[in-house]
């Protein structure tokens, strides 16, 4: 039987990145910039079965390590203010074992000519199976890898 | 033009009741019991345009003073354990602006013959549209009805 347990934890962080609220936004709403920063883990596998970025909508995901445990997570789009903001709730689940259930916001600030990001990662860890480090670390690994994104969309415009 | 904003909060609210924890758990999975305790305003209307209580499903309702404003919320259901926990994603709008956002968990614990409820909401409050102070003491009702909603199914039983 499994031992049932919740423990709760918010993470925020932040990136600024030299490149407008408008183009930040931009990679966080498309499947194709997602599939290219939007992976967690460095070297994981990443894909999207389903893909619907508006209000009322969401989208499903699947990725780890290669050979290793599959994480799915489902997304649902609550608000969305284009360059402004994004909020969507998140339910991961791992072997058909919910592990974790967020509310997730990312504002885009006008900073300067560029934009700060802030990620704010409300979280619900269940029964033990994913912490708080493996989030931390994941968010660092994506928001780096977004900012090589935002130099190839500048190089290729 | 409306100023953007995001106010993170969490709120942790805390009951004992005199019932087991599958009492209190079927009060807050079933379309009538919701009816009766669910309602965050004292004489306030409450009404399901969608009831759906499973792991992938939700629920849709309103709720408001009579002649005042209307609340909408939608409700996912992430993780259902059935008599442990309910683990749900929230979104919420007035006038059809986003005025908040949240991820809750409902823990059903078994205190003696009773149940220890331990509900935690993970709020995003939207644009200054809604404020921490009239989540706490919607809670505060909605659990203070829900007391009595048990003493009334213990006395049909």
């Amino acid at each position: 039987m499994t031992e049932r347990s919740i423990h709760h934890s918010t993470i925020v962080i932040e990136r600024t990145y030299d490149a407008s609220p408008s183009r930040v936004f931009a990679a966080w709403s498309t499947r194709e910039a997602l599939l290219r920063w939007g992976n967690p883990g460095d070297g994981w596998d990443l894909a999207y079965d389903h893909f619907d970025f508006r209000v009322g909508g969401g989208d499903i995901n699947r990725f780890g390590p290669r050979g290793g445990p599959t994480f799915r997570n489902e997304t649902t789009y609550f608000d969305i203010v284009p360059d402004v903001r994004i909020v969507s709730a998140s339910s991961m689940t791992s072997e058909r074992k919910h592990i974790f259930a967020s509310l997730i916001t990312a504002e885009f600030i006008l900073a300067g000519k560029g934009c700060r990001l802030i990620v704010t990662e409300q979280g619900a860890f269940l029964d033990g199976h994913d912490k708080r480090a493996n989030h931390e670390a994941g968010w660092s690994e994506m928001l780096d890898k977004l900012r090589i994104e935002l130099l190839r969309t500048q190089v290729a415009a």
